[in-house]
């Protein structure tokens, strides 16, 4: 169960509302990196979380942070869209560089939200929640973790080189701190399990020796030429799980030129398609 | 540039084949799990990649692999639709057991494909390319693919335990075995760069000094009552990036309420929502 | 920002797992009629919230609520896939009645959430956020508010409808009492603001006067035949708003037959779409 | 069955074409606020109708007219899209403020459409047909489009207010118009079943005695520091479907800590999230 | 603009109600292969078609008769309905056989349209418009017409061939029919303006002598080890459009391994994706 | 199986590098006219594909060609994207002409991908994989691909007509070089198998006797005053088929009025939907 607090966790001050940079926060608000994402996915981790509780505790109390995280780029956004232009004519008619602004800026913030911040990235495309990865695998949803915050705190390192606004700097390297905390607060929760190579290879729960030995530590390459591919820390030494030994090779089909034979009738192909002898069964049925 | 060789990289067999597990196996062709995500994930990362060219090589060459994965869980669903029902009244004409087929099924199976597979998930519900990620840093890029692997692995694991079929447990154990390899290669990639630590935060790139001091270590907690939040591996010692110490304690709102003010006459709000002194401006204007 | 209690707004139940029930439930939580949607419509609906302050602090309060609701609903799900068949030959080797449980499960809770709640409908489509409807015109916001809880509480009563379990009958009728309640909350907001008659039409501040006054209270007909449209409520007597009288006629085309003209060169036409004045002057040029 | 007359509902003039407004026209044609929506909306309601038939009847008329109104829209996109720049030289080589054209206008509707609308919004975000809503409750259905066009009818406001062009404003006042008769149309129609009160709690059929009687007319308050709710029309007064009485009053948790238990062998989980209990049970099956 | 009659094209009886031929006739709906598609399709194409007006018409007529096809599968979609399961125990208590059908049937039927048709696939997918091709290129636009036609009357002999309800194979034999006139037609307007040949390659207006004349009319293969690629029809005699001759043979690169060379700072790129210098660079800036 | 070579089909050179044809570029690989659609179509239907093998062959092996298409299109935005502004603030300093880059640019590009190409159109929305068209009818697969390759030309032709860079009107030169051919070839393909009339109506293994005799050949009209539709190569002679003799004729309803009668009980209605028989029945049960 959830409370609210009306107050923002951190101060959001604009100086200069630039409608072109509301535009740019909404990647940080709907895109595929940004806050509704993590908060979503942490929230659905935690509910479905099986096994040890204190990664379901750990889980929820960081979603809950993101909740107020997209409240504050929601509020950020709605502050850079004060004196938006609402008219093509007032826009045209101002100076040329500021005459871009409404080319610029989200033409959806004027018709659609009536200058609010939305749940959508930067050109307008909504969020897809197909984006909240909850695997019910505890390893696995980590390190979609760590990953999801890497790209948060690239996005809001690039947001922050995007603007000179000190209010939105001051907020963008409060979330771009949060970020260093959660990629690191995942990692750590992997090592609270036991570590990163004792859960690899993810699931761990199936028998190693199950899987097909022969390429489960090899580098494969498929150079047209059949050179071997290039070489690197996953070409040779131990495997970073300590499991296996790395080698490579280049690789050959094993397989056979696949048949899948003649059309059946009634399933819609063309007649050419179809057996002489399928079609005359057919009619005899 | 790209080349083609008509048969498969690993033997693909159906003993006994079953529609059911023909959609199943979708999962592993179109699902966010799935080879489409893997495989354009890998070319368009290398495409894109800048800096050490090694990496571009390594990413190029397994985004080409995959290609081939996606071709054989193809051949695996064409191969189970080998006599699936075409129509409601054979099905129904059949045993209870038997005769639940068709409802497990994909209905696209027959409907849109002919018995062939499709690029959607286990549900028909198409691959969506925004799941394909490339964050133009290499770091973040690793680990969406340790990440991708993780749960493609899981879906492996899952798929196996899901037939008794010989012939599709091998070819399921083959593409385990390459996830295996997959999870500790590109780890191992990160390895070559410097390592986890070094890399992070992510981007390492953005100097550490500017962002917020206060809270980049900090496991905040956001209990109802303002409890200290769950401890473990991510609420004290050492960072995992080392760079920093963890503590943790409960957080209280350092943001004011958002005031947005009135809405600004013309921006399509009710005129409940405008201010007296913003509505007469506009009249005069 | 946002605080956690870790216990449930409402006790969650669940006496018979059925994982066709958590499928059913899913639609509560990413179907266009369910938590999620009004969740994230209520926050950020306040989020953007331009004019008199209660609106927004009851829009957040809400909003908060249903983070719970969705909470509950994501346990119910895995209460309800507890037991849930893993492989097909499990099933098959089941009688017939109880064998029928993997074709009407959602499969995804197989392959992708392991046994846990996904942010998607019944049939595994992820909830797209597009659906979200905050328009910066509160009035508009309290009808979409009206409107998300009266499907909101159709599909609650579809979902108690369809099941016999004494805990998930329980849990529904609570849900279903908060979407009584809910439904005259965002009406009881309409009426605090001056009634709909008053708010009518939406938005109020558009001058009246200029709107066409010729077709702003007319039912209009479309019969082929030119009969009279059906008649009603609609079509005589005063309008809802109050201000305009219903009448109704038969309408016809008031504007001419459109004529874009040739294609102009070098747009990607055929040759034939384009004129050959226009081919002339491009080729002048 | 439908037909057709070539000329258009009511005439649509350009004077001045604007690539960009054709942009913001898109917003109405594929937008979640326009004409394909609502068209789309009350023709699937219609068809759906089940009891008293004139409700159809309206539902077929109207979606009928909105046909039209695609029409129209389209229309205005191809005409304001009349010397549209086709080349970014031609457009770098002209004044800076006319050479933003091509920055501000919709960049498909020169590469995908050759200069004509398509059923996109205004950033190029294909209209998705599951926001049109027929729940097959009549109550629900209609106000689903009174909803729909009061975002309607906003959306047609903020354009006229971005354009001076006489032809456009013309047609969009016309629009305007059919919007407000629209809203009242629809809730003529809640009138004519016997009105709002009587209707609610939507759906009227669901016994309202089975509800849970505790929460059915309650403000809920979810502040963090428990404090009362925001008071207002909701929270004091008869219930504005006249069969109850708000209150109000701080929620507090009702449920426990939902515990999931450990994950089951065989789900893809980590061996660390599954019970030793449940491990010695499957391998001993 | 566009008229109603109440009645329907063509007769639609339904004599065994079966939900689940409800489920698949929603491809019919909207699947990619449906009715809504090819109406939007047709309507859009002659809405924005520039060139002889006669093409335009004979779109709008047939669009027009496309939107009595929806309302046709609409209703058959409501008949199969009738006395659908609303509970799993109803179902669950019925014999094998029967039971099944709620497994089979679309459960947003239930919950979703209360027993009526939705704009969605048989998966429950909502349609996307993005699938209305209407490129503003009349003989693009034609073969897409036929392709959207091929593809539905595949469909709708998938449907006939899964029922053998009388009712529903004389409805699907006419809409068969209409699909076979459809096909004919789009064929026969390319030969109306002089034959694909000539239309041929699509668009025709652009130069064909600036286009590359080396590889053109020439079956490149990529065949891994060199090998002649698969003759046919396309590796010999002259081209389908008359203007070149085919000839075959196996491609090689003939570009160089892109170097896309540094990352560039504040681009969020790693440090290590960076040169020396252009960080120096940056610093001095 | 696939191989690679990481040398480029075709030289990609940039020699004014352009942030917005970078933009527009993306229209050709994420676009419903772009690369990864024609890739992954004739990919799949090469894997689902039965009957004669060499389609398959051909299938493939295009395919194959299309990766490297895509490949050479990320490298040109790649290369395009060099010296885009990453800041606001730069970018407001530069002159009004230069500075409008940053709005007509993809904001992606900096926010998301770093300077690389994305798997999505020219306005940021992602490639969706229900594009991929393959039938299992081989006749309909090729249609798809001449109507695919149709689209992609016109794409092609209008990206080239809007640079006048000459690295890249070379570069598509190439690849409009290579859609003339691939429009010839599937064509080809058709006439291998017999020609278009043969193949016609697809599918083409449908007893034709059994379709609707009186309407499969006629070109119907649905003008509201009942005139005889527009005439032309459509409406009189022999159709394209060869089967059958066009006519044409406007038609009039054959169907009755749908009549669905009340709701039923326990589905979610309104009370004023079901019948009184209906309620009273449900209450004995």
């Amino acid at each position: 169960m959830f409370f609210n607090d009306p107050k923002l966790q951190f101060p959001v001050r604009v100086e200069k509302p630039d409608p072109r940079f509301a535009r740019a926060l909404q990647q940080a608000i709907g895109g595929v990196e940004g806050e509704i994402r993590v908060c979503m996915q942490y929230l659905f981790q935690g509910w479905s979380a099986r096994g040890p509780k204190k990664y379901r505790d750990m889980l929820l109390t960081t979603g809950t942070e993101e909740i107020g995280h997209i409240e504050m780029l929601a509020t950020a956004v709605a502050l850079n869209l004060e004196n938006a232009p609402l008219s093509l004519q007032e826009e045209m008619a101002a100076d040329p560089v500021a005459g871009s602004v409404m080319n610029g800026m989200a033409m959806k913030h004027i018709l659609s939200s009536g200058l609010g911040a939305m749940p959508v990235d930067s050109d307008g495309v909504p969020f897809d929640m197909s984006h909240v990865y909850a695997s019910g695998n505890t390893a696995a949803d980590m390190l979609a973790n760590v990953m999801a915050e890497s790209t948060g705190r690239a996005l809001a390192v690039r947001l922050h080189n995007m603007t000179d606004d000190p209010g939105m700097k001051e907020m963008l390297q409060f979330l771009i701190a949060r970020d260093t905390m959660h990629q690191n607060q995942w990692l750590a929760a992997i090592e609270d399990m036991g570590g990163l190579a004792s859960a690899m290879p993810i699931p761990n729960s199936h028998p190693r020796s199950e899987e097909n030995q022969e390429f489960n530590y090899v580098f494969l390459g498929f150079d047209k030429d059949g050179a071997e591919p290039v070489q690197g820390r996953w070409s040779s030494g131990t495997s970073m799980d300590g499991k296996g030994e790395f080698t490579s090779r280049p690789m050959q089909p094993l397989g056979e030129v696949p048949d899948l034979g003649p059309a059946r009738p009634k399933s819609g192909a063309q007649s050419e398609q179809e057996s002489l002898a399928g079609r005359l069964k057919e009619k005899l049925l």
